[in-house]
């Protein structure tokens, strides 16, 4: 069986593996599409994702394709489903598994991270992952599911209203993501800023935002109910903070770096009330992601600026393909 | 009719003042207490509080009474009753009164600030902001309502339960009032961070608290769901968010500085998920706040280090009263 | 001035009025247009709405217009803003007032209930229940603002979420109103229930549901997560509680007669874990409805099957004007 | 090894049974006490609880016990642990448990009920339901963590406030232990309703509530905030609702039987804005169930009647002894 295997730090090659066996409580998955993130990127240089990933493995946590096989004690689907996986693994025993905060889980295991994932024939996966789709939900655009469902678990711990403001900083994939989610959600006055006049403008027209901002140029106002930070860096991290108004909402979805602080104002979250919420991945998110995309609420497919084969991943990982969107694999047919 | 009047910047004088008239929507109160805080000091030495003083006004925004007469339009009090007073009046007009989010009014008026208030033997306030007290409930205690109404707002911007660890960091007075109030809503694991170990000793003791920490000294280890900073300093918000573990909420309780900051981590907060959530005085929480020193729920009375007189009230506000953890003035019998 | 009063039960006639004079805290408003909704037939009749109408009085809860004139503490419109009038106005002093939910206010009144309303060339209310309205959303629209509040209400009492199945009862103008909102706020998979098959078809075409069934003939599976009672019958509330799934919530938002019962299984509530939420009018709503109505996000001009004079409008209320699913007065241009 | 097997309909023996082998995520727990409840009593006449048993099987889901053995994949307990376990199993696979109401889930299997519980020397369970108890909570308080945790998941669902006043109809042992919680979450206010006036009378002092009411003679005022419904029989939940106030929120907890119905008016559902809310066992509620009864916060050791032993449990369940509110099976020491 075909897989791209991470033998080490910076380091894929194609191997030939066996093709794995199914436990009672498990399902193999034909893999269709397999999407590439920025956690792939960063578990292909050697630091961690949600989870650690141990050379040797197989990464692609996000993916989707046909169910080959079922272990004996699977019930939710059944040999040819069409089928989209959360990556994420709970341990069901530690103490956030048990106060419904699973995401927080002491034990987190991923498929395509700390198991084989997609970016190879075929993987399994426990059934309690797997998620059937919907025939209005292309395999291709369902390889998206985890991300989306990431972002519709970030909405969650927000309270949005229609009569409110929103602006997204980052402009990127889950920026584009929280756009739409927004806005699906009944907030249509929604703002975005990024760094490139250029992906602004299209974004602009794309999806019918009213404003936006060079962060590298231009001052934001301070006049937003819900600030979305999903780029990850200390001073948008401030400027997200900054723009907020009175009994704003910020949500810091950006992954930073270990060591890196931003800061706010002492006296301003308490007189503004300001609420500043962190988000991990995707609890309970993907009946809702998998909703959103079927009903074609969500758009994926055309945010995807890359299709690849398994032999080109390195070369998105490495940075060597150049203007990478959003890069999905096509696995198999 | 005696007044105490804030005439100027850490000015203040007993003037003899016509009593107030009622107008159709007011109640005319016969002050018994007012209780004395930060926002006073504040006020006396020309700062803002929740809104600005413009002396010559009679300050005193927590208070108790007794109702002298009552507007035509007034229906919720009749004369002889006991009653405390909501000092913080909304506009109804902007859009923050409009959202259900009145604390952060546009137009905010108080009693007290921007009003006359409890520091005189008769103010008025419109019936809206005057609520009849239970027996079981005395005048003195009562004069508190208004701290531990802007303590249930706090706690109701959290989520708590029982199987939670709290640490409240401040031992002040409205420290103390979270501390009761946690465990009024079910927390029971509650532990106390202060600078004066003498206080903390009896603070320990005194609220059946677990562990203390001298912040001046210890460090807290992570390891709270919940954290209540009730300081106010860039150094205490950092070790609130600092004290927390997985899941964390941090309330901002504290009233900083406008020209300070303070910064957190910035993968933290992700990889935490951490909810960091600033509090702005008392919508509607004064029914709550009666409800829990009716019970016995929460005891005030024993915090009340010092029982003063009008003519006391000023020495209070500028220090020369050494000592002092809560003021209350007897203005009447 | 011209207006249509209602002199007694059953009783309205054109009289000329003299232009209201407007108080310290009150807008007046040149009437554009009104809506006739089925509180309007119930104060015509005699009965009560959610408040009591008492002859004389110039019915139009439901209006759009001009400002022409404020009282001397009005901030937030101007002469000459387009605005649309809350109707319900709250007494501010109560228990239910205090503890945030006004709309079960002890005291409750009401412009075109038990103050004069829509259906005249000018009329005043309280500034704080005058909302100005964007240029894109039309007079006419906005007349229709106070029903789509109460829907949005009613939405704000459940938990709605993508990945669930919404039916709606009763396809008059609240259905039509629900369907909208529901997909507004990510729900995509909502059906209808009706009586009138040709009724039903054109809904199913225009708000593109997928089932809908005809309550008079067809069962309806037991098969919803949302179920929305919008007639207010026994039978329909029944119905209601019988197409519910597992964890599904069902919204009485129908009114129905003071002496008629609905029954439900004993057992079910339990088993199912149901929840059955009653939805009384609108509070806080009426910036998230003219959102909804400014971003086109909710269309109620095509909803609108008649336009009508001051004339007119006794027909429509005595039913001598047939086939009425939503009229609106045409007060003036 | 001692066993009480349920051999069929109204028949149990003592027998001999081989101990358990403990699979790689399972846990081997020595029996301390066994708690007796209504479900025991309906699965023992042939009757389903929240699932079925199909004998030969061991009853006893409510216990406490030592852990004795470990599979390779536990790690979360170990063995000399003394632990509590929550009988309920969820699949993990189905879409109640993927969108985080696992209580609901279509392949509940549970403890004591599905698979061998507490009435033996040993049983197994997975690690996923074994909790540790701390050493301030005694195994015998322990075997009634799982009634709590019912009760503790009802109160979830609810939003109760200090100013709220609330009543509890059926004073057995969950009403006694919903009295107590809604003190410790700060509802002060609380009232019972029963039928034996001795009874009542005890309750009233024990727990110092205001009013009773016998429900076989006594009409309860509509003057309630928050109504707890733990009979399960129609009149009682017909009482309980309209024992309402305007805004309140009705918890029905009791088990009715499945051909019965109650009825509510129409009108009332929607003019006083009802919440009426079903509540099925106890998912996530183990946590705060444990610390709540080792804060001391909740009482129920001197709410147990009867300590028996596994030869007198089958004379509990027909009904031999009498006067049982509270039965626990010492079942080893
Ligand atoms: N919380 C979670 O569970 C979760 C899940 C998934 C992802 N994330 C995080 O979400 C963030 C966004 O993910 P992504 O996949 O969308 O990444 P991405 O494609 O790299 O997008 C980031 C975007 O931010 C823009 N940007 C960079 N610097 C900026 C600045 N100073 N001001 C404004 N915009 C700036 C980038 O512009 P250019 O394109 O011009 O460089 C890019 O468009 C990442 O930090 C990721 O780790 C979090
Ligand atoms: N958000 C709101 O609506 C609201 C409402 C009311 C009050 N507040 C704010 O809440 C805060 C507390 O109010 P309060 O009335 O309790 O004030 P307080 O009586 O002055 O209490 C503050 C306490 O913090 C202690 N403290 C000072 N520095 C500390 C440090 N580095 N580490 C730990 N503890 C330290 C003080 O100790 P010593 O006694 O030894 O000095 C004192 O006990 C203030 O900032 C106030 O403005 C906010
Ligand atoms: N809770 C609140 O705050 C609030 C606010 C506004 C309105 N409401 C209530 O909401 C309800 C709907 O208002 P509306 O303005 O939409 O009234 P409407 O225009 O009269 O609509 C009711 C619809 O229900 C249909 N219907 C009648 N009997 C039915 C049955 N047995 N099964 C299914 N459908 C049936 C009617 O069909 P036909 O058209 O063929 O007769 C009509 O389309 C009313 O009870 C109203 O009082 C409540
Ligand atoms: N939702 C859940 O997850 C869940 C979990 C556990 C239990 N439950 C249910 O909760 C209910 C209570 O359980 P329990 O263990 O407390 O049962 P219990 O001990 O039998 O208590 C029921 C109490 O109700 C009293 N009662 C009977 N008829 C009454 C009436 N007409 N008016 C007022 N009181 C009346 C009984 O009085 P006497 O003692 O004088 O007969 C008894 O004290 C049961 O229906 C049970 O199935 C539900
Ligand atoms: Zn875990
Ligand atoms: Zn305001
Ligand atoms: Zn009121
Ligand atoms: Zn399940």
């Amino acid at each position: 069986m075909k897989a791209l295997v991470l033998t080490g730090t910076k380091k894929m090659e194609i191997q030939d593996l066996p093709e794995p066996e199914v436990k009672p409580d498990e399902v193999l998955v034909n893999t269709a599409y397999a999407g590439i993130c920025g956690t792939d990127r960063a578990l292909y240089a050697g630091l961690p994702g949600s989870a650690n990933a141990v050379p040797p493995v197989v990464l692609g946590h996000e993916n989707s394709g046909i169910v080959a096989a079922i272990g004996k004690n699977v019930t939710n689907v059944k040999i040819g489903d069409r089928v989209t996986v959360d990556p994420n693994i709970y341990c069901g025993q530690c103490d956030y598994c048990r106060t419904d905060r699973p995401e927080l889980c002491d034990n987190l295991s991923a498929v395509g991270v700390t198991r084989d994932g997609g970016l190879e024939k075929s993987f399994t996966a426990p059934a309690s992952v797997v998620y059937p789709i919907p025939d209005s939900l292309s395999l291709k655009a369902a390889a998206t599911t985890e991300p989306v469902s990431c972002a519709v678990h970030g909405m969650s711990l927000l309270d949005v209203k229609p009569y409110q403001k929103a602006l997204v900083i980052g402009d990127g994939f889950m920026g584009q993501l929280f756009v739409q989610l927004l806005q699906a959600y009944g907030v249509h006055q929604v703002d975005f800023a990024g760094i490139i006049d250029e992906k602004l403008a299209f974004n602009k027209e794309k999806f019918g935002v009213t404003n936006t901002y060079n962060t590298t140029r231009d001052s934001i106002p301070a006049d937003y109910d819900v600030v979305i930070e999903a780029v990850g860096l200390p001073q948008t991290q401030e400027q997200a903070v900054e723009a907020t108004k009175k009994g704003a909402q910020v949500l810091m979805f950006g992954v930073g770096k270990p060591d890196q602080t931003f800061s706010m104002n002492t006296y301003e979250v308490y007189q503004k009330q300001l609420k500043i919420q962190g988000a991990f991945i995707n609890p309970y998110a993907f009946k809702d992601a998998i909703a959103l995309l079927a009903s074609g609420e969500m758009d994926v497919e055309s945010l995807i600026s890359h299709e690849v084969t398994l032999e080109q991943v390195e070369d998105v990982l490495n940075g060597k393909v150049k203007g990478v969107s959003k890069a999905v694999v096509k696995v198999s047919d």
